[in-house]
C-alpha cells in the first residue's frame, strides 16, 4: 500500500526504509530536502491516492500540534493520520477530534525499537477505532518484529501512547534496579568480579533480560564505567507516567523512585539538602561542608 | 567426581538428579528417610572418598548452622563444604571460619533456577578461595546452564551468597515496576488490552525479559488476577538487601520501595493511616472511616 | 473597611465573623440564604462602594470559575478579586488575565487554620501585584493571626496558593513521619507506653510541633486508634505538590511517599500486589493466598 | 542524690552542670583530666556511697561497651548503671544481662536536648525494671524540662534507646519535608519570598514546630543557603529505625527516603546513575556527559 511519512529522522528514516523493503510504497516528507521525497506537506498530500494513509513522526508537542493543524487542511474526508511520535496521550484526542471534524481519522501508535528497530522490527502499540487502525494493518505489519509478538490495538484513541508511556515508566524502574544492584556490588570489598557477576545473570536467573544484555555491553566496554558521569535525562514519559499515576490515585513508588533519582543526577548540589545541612547545623552544631 | 548432597528437598532433590545426570556420584542425605540415600550424616562422610566434597542445601539459619557444625566434626582436613542454600552472606565468613579451624575448605554459592533448574541448569554465583571453588569445579559445571553464562566466581567467601542476594533484589525491584505499570493500565478506562500489551511487550521493546514472559503466562491463566488475593511474602534476601545497602551508605530507593509494598500487603488494616487519619481528624475536622 | 465575601461555609463563616470583630463591614453571600446577607452576587456588588474588594471562599475548580466568571461582568475597573480557596495555582494566572482585561484586579489566598481559625487567626499566604495586595492589607490584618507571623506576600499572581500547596505537601511527609514513628512503636513488645512517648516529646525534643500535639489529643481519645480504619483521603493540594515538583524537576521522595501511602490505604487489595503474587507463583511454587 | 557521669564532653558537661543546679552531687570522670573530678573510674566508684549511680555518656559502641566491662568489675550488687549515650537499643539487652549476672541494675536512656539542654532540659526516654528506673527518679526530675513533658519510661530495657531512635527517624523524615518545600518554592519563578513564606508558617499553620523555628533562623543567617553544600552526615539511629523497621516488616517510606536522600548527599557521582546512563547509551543512542 502506499503511505505518507513526515518525519525522516533516526526512527522515520528507518521506518520509511523497513516499510519500503515490504514491498510499501512510502512517500517521505522532512524539513531537512536532503531526505525529503517531496518539497512540502502539501505535494506530499497529492503523491497519494485516496483514501490517504499519513504517518507523523515528529517531535511531540509544538510540531505535532502544527503538523496536525497543517494536515487537516490538507487532507480529505476519509484519509487517516497516525501519530507515531512520543506524544502525550492527552494530547491524543485533542487531535482525534480536531481531525473528525473534518472528517479525518486517527490513530495514535506508540513505537519501540530504536536504533535496532531497522533490523528487528518496531514494537507497536495503537490507539483508535478498529475501522481506522485496520486500515493501517500492512503498514503495521511491516514495521512490527517477525513473530507473535510486537504489536497491539491497546484501546481507545490514546491507549496506543499511554501504553508506549507505561512501557518507558516500566523501563525507569527496571534500570534503576540493575543500577541499584550494580552500586550496591562494586561498593563490598568482599565481592571482586561485578561485570562477571552480571554476565553470569545472562542465563538460568530470574532476571535475566535485554536491559541486562546491555548492561554486560556497557560494562565490557567500560569496566566500571569511569568515563560516563552519574547524570541522566529524562525524556517526558516517565514523568507522564507519574501523572497519570497521580490523577489516578495508583501508587508508583518504585517508578517515582527511578524518576526522582534522575532529577537529582542533574544537580551539581541539592538545594533540598542544604537545608537539611543548615538544620543540623542548628539544632545540633554538626559539622557542616561550606562552600568556599 | 564424588559429592555429599545434605538436604533433598524441591531444589535439593533435582540437583542431586541434574549432577547424576552429568555422571558423577551422589550420596544424599535427607531427614526424611524415603528421599535419603543414607541414614545419617555420618554414614554420608564414611561413604565418601578423602579429600571429601559436601554440598549443604538446607533452609538458612538454625539449620544451616547445626549442618556445619556437626560437619566440623565429621569431616577432615582438606576436605571442602559448599553451602548453596540462602544463608545470609555474613553468617558465610563465620562459618569459613569454623571450619577453616578444623583444616576444611568453604565455599558458598547462590543458586537460582527454582523449578525450571532440573532442565534449564541453575545460574550460580560463588564465593571463596580460588583453591577450594577449583575443587568443585566439575560439579558446578553439571549444575550450571549450558552455554556460555550462569555460573560466576564472584569473590571471596560470602561473595556469593552477596551476589544472590543482590540478585533477588533486583528481582523485587523488576517485579514491582511490572506490577504498578499492570496496576495503572488496568485502571484507564481507554485502555481495553491490558493483558495483550503485556504480550505484545514480549519482542522489540526495551523491557522484555523472563520475568515478562512469566507476566503473560499468568495473565493467560487469570486475565485480571482476580483469583489473587494482593498479597506478597519477602524471603529474606530483599530485608537483607536493604540492610546491606544501608551499611554501605547505598541509596536503594526503587528496591526498598518494593520491599515496603510487600510488606504493607500483608497489613489488612494499616496502623500508620489510622494516625494519618487520626490527625486529619483532629486538625480539620475531616470525615473518616470508622471500624465499627 | 467595606468587603463582599463569597461562600460562608465552615471557613467563610468563620472568617466573616472574625473580619468583622475586627471592625470592618462585610456582605456576605451564600447559595444558602439562611447564610447569606444578600440574596445575590449583584446585589452585593450593589451593596458595596467602589472601588470593591471581593473575596472568593468556594470550592476550587467549577464553583470558583464560574464565580469569577460572574465577578467579571458584575465588577467595574479597579475593583480587586480574592481567590481565597483551595484553587490550583495553575488556575490563578488565567483568572488574573480574565479579571485584568475589565481592569479588575486579582490577589490568590491560600488560606491555613481550619477550625481553629476564628479564634487564632488565619495564617494568609498571598500572591498578586504590590498594587493589589496593599488594598487588602486591612483584611490580612484582620484575618491573620496576633503576633509577628502568619502573613506572607510570596510572590506574583499564583504564589500565594502555590505557598498553600506546598504548606500542604510538608504537611503530608510531616504526618507520615509522625505515622510511621508510631507504628514502629506499637508493633515492638519492649515498648510498652507509646501514647506517653509521643506526649513525652512535646517539650525539648526536636520533633515538638502543633502536629504531634494533636497526635497526643488524638491518642488520648482512643489510645491504640482501634475505632479507626486505616484509611486516609487527599484533598488535591498533595497532589499538586508532586505534579509541579515533577514540572520542575524536583525530587520529591518524602512528600510522593505521603501521597501515595494514602493511595494504597484506600485500596481494599493492590491489584499491583496481585501481579507480584502472580510471579512469585509463576516461577518459585510459592504459596499465594488466594480470593474465596 | 548522689550520681557519678562518665564523660564530660559537650552533652555530658552540661548534664553535670544541669543536676548540680538542681542540687545533687555530681562525681564526673573523663579521660580528659582538665574536665575529670576524679583520675579514675575506681576512684570514681570509691567516691559514691552504696548504692551506687552511675550514669554512662560516652560514645555508642566500643566505648560504650569497655565502660560498662570496667564498671561490671568495680561495682557491686545493688548498683545501676544508666546508658544515656546513642547505644543501639540491640546493646542494652547485652549490657543489661552483663550486669544482671553481677547484680548491677541497668536503665537506658534516650537523651534529646543537644546544645539547648543546659537551659531548657533534656528530653529523657527511659527503658527498664520499675525498681531501677525509680532509683533514678531524682536525676531523672533534675535533666528533664519544666513541665508536664520531656519524661517517659518507654517500657523494659532497649525502650528507651528505642523511644529515641524513632524520635530521630521521625526527626529525618521531618527535616526532609520541610527541605523538599523549601527546594520547590526556591525553583518557581512566581514565588519571590521563600524565606518569609517560611517566616509566615510559624504560627496558624497545620506545619508550626520548633524545626520550622529553626529552619527560619537558618534563612535569616543566610537566606538562599549559599554558603552550604547540599551534604548530610546521618548518624547511625535513621539507618538503626530502618533496620528496625526492616526486621518488623513495617513499611516506612517517607523516613527512608530521608536516609537515602542523605547517603546521595554524599556522593560526588552516583555510581547508580552510571549504569542508568550507560543503559540509555547502549538502546538509544542517548546523549550522555563523559568524565573528562
Amino acid at each position: 500500500m502506499q503511505i505518507g511519512l513526515i518525519g525522516l529522522g533516526k526512527m522515520g528514516g528507518n521506518m520509511r526504509e523497513r516499510i519500503r523493503r515490504a514491498g510499501h510504497t512510502v512517500v517521505g516528507y522532512d524539513r531537512n530536502p536532503e531526505l525529503s521525497d517531496v518539497g512540502s506537506l502539501s505535494e506530499l498530500a497529492e503523491r497519494l491516492d485516496a483514501p490517504r494513509v499519513v504517518w507523523v513522526m515528529v517531535p511531540a508537542g509544538a510540531a505535532t500540534q502544527s503538523t496536525v493543524d497543517e494536515l487537516a487542511g490538507l487532507l480529505s474526508p476519509g484519509d487517516t493520520v497516525v501519530d507515531g511520535g512520543n506524544s502525550r496521550w492527552t494530547d491524543d484526542e485533542k487531535h482525534a477530534e480536531q481531525l473528525a471534524a473534518k472528517g479525518i481519522g486517527f490513530v495514535d501508535a506508540g513505537v519501540s525499537g530504536g536504533v535496532w528497530g531497522l533490523e528487528n522490527g518496531y514494537a507497536l502499540m495503537v490507539g483508535g477505532d478498529k475501522e481506522h487502525v485496520d486500515r493501517l494493518g500492512p503498514i503495521f505489519e511491516a514495521l512490527k518484529p517477525d513473530g507473535p509478538y510486537g504489536y497491539v490495538h491497546a484501546g481507545k484513541v490514546g491507549a496506543g501512547h499511554f501504553a508506549k508511556m507505561v512501557h518507558n515508566g516500566i523501563e525507569y524502574a527496571m534500570m534503576q534496579a540493575y543500577a541499584e544492584g550494580w552500586e550496591l556490588l562494586e561498593k563490598v570489598d568482599s565481592v571482586e568480579n561485578v561485570r562477571e557477576i552480571f554476565r553470569s545473570w545472562q542465563q538460568g536467573t530470574v532476571i535475566r533480560s535485554w536491559l541486562l544484555d546491555l548492561a554486560v555491553d556497557a560494562l565490557d566496554e567500560d569496566q566500571h564505567l569511569g568515563k560516563l558521569r552519574g547524570y541522566a535525562e529524562d525524556s517526558g514519559e516517565g514523568r507522564w507516567t507519574v501523572e497519570a499515576a497521580i490523577d489516578n490515585a495508583v501508587p508508583l513508588p518504585a517508578i517515582t523512585a527511578a524518576l526522582f533519582a534522575r532529577f537529582a543526577s542533574r544537580q551539581d548540589d541539592s538545594p533540598q539538602m542544604k537545608l537539611i545541612a543548615a538544620l543540623r547545623n542548628q539544632f545540633g552544631g554538626h559539622a557542616v561542608e561550606s562552600n568556599k
